[in-house]
């Protein structure tokens, strides 16, 4: 018997289709991040794909199982970058293992955790998620453009706007003297909930995008952060901010978005956000959720207005 | 080529051990239940086993989906009387059709809604779990006994009765008239949470328990059932309730079982309850939770005291 | 205190931006289908949501929960046609009671049972997932147009080819005979998995499509469908027909695709259809897969080639 | 107002019982371990908990927190022997922290990663669980007694034997030459599947066990190990390894059990074992599960038999 040809190389038996898609998902690799000065080690859940032509049956998809061995083992004795530093990487040599592709993307997440705190005795770590993604395409001179995305997400608090002035008016009827203008600032009971909020920015050309400032920037949006130590005092002080910044899932869309032009100034126009956040209700069994997607631009033409 | 003996029924090539338990695991089945007059319709998920003595190879597995399609059939033109019901006649076929087998266990949990509301016109479906479990064994007269457990989880909001306290604190120095008498019973921002509780009777004997019964108690233990409508003035009062019972999960957890003496007069003192509450805080990234496991007639002794 | 103008429609507070979509997530509710003549009732996962004006702080959430309740309310005596058609209800309703929205969403998911099996003293449940969406826009002389989707999940089992072939290269250095003719179309071992398929039509105009016969192409496409009860002998046969029709995931989505020209010759050319495939791969601890979407008038124009 | 004492060292307001359990659950930490030689970095989950007596409102959670936050941060600089250890150091500071509470419990699971392959060219990280507890007793000298276990779990591959033989017997009456006595170990088609399988040893006194052999012994005892790199004949190898050691999931089990006398020399007759496996079957969309729990002592009895 000859040796027989690679079966993923026929032709397809039925139904000559390009695909747009075909890849591994949730597969799992440690990866060494350089984070100021320091090696970080991430376990991340990749998926990675390539487009297949419509006259080939399969994808060499050990292929993608290679290359993320490479780059990973690599990042062991020299940590990369970035997870999208990754992720482009890996795009760029999915476009070169997988010749009769046109197209590859990688998704990532992996947990982050960063040291934080009310105050210094009582700093711990933190739990967050990174997200990163590029894009590869083969352009008609054979040359490759890779766009890429990068965002996290923070779980924090929100407290309820609209039901804060609900018990108002109804603890008022029942304590009149909370009408006395001296009150008109104290904050009133209100439904406050676990909230999930992500920011992704998709990248304009070389931009780079501090992911701590992203966390930074979700955390500013939520009613307040929330902290794995809090002792007495504290949890009365975390309670009071947030309920001093009570927040529909619009409003932390809405200020997240607002404050990116100021904490992200040397991004460019061409830079797409994406932001969305979910409040898992605490007076509903349901969750309520907001999202947008805008150009820095457009952004930064808002806010002037 | 005479025809093969079963290859379940061989003896084991190594190991010859007894194991405690074989059987299937996420098996998804309709079942209809007849309740108050009309059925309601369960999507189910089972787990079924049996015990596997030592001379044998394998457990005849596909006897169980048979049982399970049998008894499932069965009850869409006959409504069996309940969840818990379903799963002793399972456990008795279990030993009936698995003759090598000593014990069979059937666990089951099924989402189930009730309308309920803060008043008629805000009345909608509430989802809430229904679990319930059968363990058959088979005694030396070769009869078999089966001892029963059913309960629910219901998902409702608990504030915390500390931060309470420490933010009436803290904002009495900002608003020192908040020391005035009139206001001790003015209930105070706090963190509040989503909570689930579920609550489940090891019956004795005969005895039945009501599930809308045991999805009341869980939910009067809370600080609060939650709604899916709610409107302006209606979510001022559930989140006024709520703050006004204030509850640890331990709390939760006290109250539920303190309240089981007299919500279950006819439950006999042999009947053993497992309670179990989960707060997913909104001011921490994790969890906290509260369990315990106690006979009736203890907890009819202790409330005596 | 004269009656506060309700909180959501103030003016945001800060960043003064459309927001694309605001609304609820992992709402379940209860929702009875007529089906052949007898109701069918489904537990259905909803999300709801429309967009929000720049000049208004929020969106008057509570009345999504409205909409739910009375449609479902309404099929508990009037079963209604189909998922989908209870996803137009829904979002036609978004569009009257959110007057300041332009566009609508909802999606929702169900399991769905189907009576399966290889003969029909084996017939049993089959649990599937049964996929709706329905989008409203509302157009410039005021009225609405609703683009919807329908679709559905299977799983079942897919062999893979190259594997396969391995194999028989392998096993035919062993045993040289396996080279004689007779044994060409003798199926060789291989890697078998658990295979999830989703098929989702976008609909165009009226068209509607029947779930049954989407489960029915999905099944098809897969190397054979599963089943709960399988004697000796059947299983036996599901074997056999999974390994004479090996699948990479690329097979299952062309195969797939290909297939629907013949099955659906009523849907228009301008209806879309999204295929996708997840294989949890039995020699890796990671998934692959494939996915595609194409108009019907492309795929019947390229099965032509 | 004089300072308030603090609301869990209250007594409980209703329900005076003593609770089981109170504590942390879903806590995620990056834990330092070290392992031959070099730091390895784990993100574990944590659950955390003490009893609490009757005369108590509320467990001091934070403390929980605080004590995680300690021992983790120290790791950083100084890694841990291994997770157990972790946990056996937390759990008698809970009993230090909590001097109310007469028990505590720990229990961490954290994904881990090592470096296999068929071959040394194709060896890349695979991910596996490690899984560990302690549980501290204070005693009534005031001392405190741990007990551990420590275990991992695996995820491989397993292929039917009964399938197989019935697909034998299917396929000899088509290809009668297939009786012959050279085909007799010819591997035939089966169906295979992803198998999840788990082994803890709940150590006696002051005995370890090695993760690294327990992994070993549990992907020794399914059908064959999963690799994330398989080229072309690669692949083959592993299906036809898979396929010559069929299993059943109670051959998982036994064979696990039979092989840890001879592989675990050392651990004391007193260490007792709990095995587990599931198996998500390519036939079914149900998973089939088996379990066992014995002390080495009398599994090493048993294979003397």
């Amino acid at each position: 018997m000859p040796p027989a040809q690679d079966v993923h190389a026929r032709a397809p038996s039925r139904g000559r289709l390009r695909l747009l898609s075909v890849g591994l998902t949730g597969i799992r690799k440690p990866l060494s991040v350089q984070r100021e000065g320091r090696a970080n080690n991430l376990a991340v859940t990749f998926r990675v794909a390539v487009d297949l032509p419509s006259d080939r049956k399969g994808s060499d998809l050990s292929r993608n199982a290679e290359i993320l061995a490479e780059i990973v083992d690599e990042t062991a004795t020299r940590p990369v970058e970035s997870l999208e530093t990754a992720c482009s990487s890996i795009v760029r040599e999915l476009l070169v293992r997988h010749p009769y592709a046109t197209e590859a993307s990688v998704e990532a997440s992996a947990e982050y955790f960063l040291r934080k705190g009310v105050s210094e005795p009582k700093r711990s770590f933190e739990d967050y998620t990174l997200l990163a993604e590029a894009r590869g395409t083969r352009t008609e001179d054979g040359s490759v453009e890779v766009r890429r995305a990068v965002g996290a997400e923070a779980v924090g608090m929100t407290a309820c706007p609209c039901a804060m002035e609900t018990c108002r008016e109804l603890l008022t009827k029942e304590y009149p003297l909370l009408a006395d203008p001296q009150f008109e600032s104290l904050p009133m009971i209100s439904h406050n909930q676990r909230n999930r909020t992500r920011l992704i920015f998709e990248l304009d050309g070389e931009t780079s995008v501090e992911v701590d400032e992203v966390i930074a920037a979700v955390e500013a949006a939520q009613s307040s952060p929330t902290y794995a130590i809090l002792k007495r005092g504290d949890e009365a002080q975390v309670v009071l901010d947030a309920h001093r910044h009570p927040k529909f899932v619009e409003d932390v869309v809405r200020d997240l978005l607002a404050s990116l032009p100021e904490r992200f100034p040397t991004a460019s126009d061409a830079t797409t956000v994406r932001a969305s956040t979910v409040s898992e209700e605490s007076i509903h069994k349901y969750n309520v959720e907001a999202s947008h997607r805008i150009s820095l631009g457009e952004l930064r033409r808002s806010s002037g207005r």
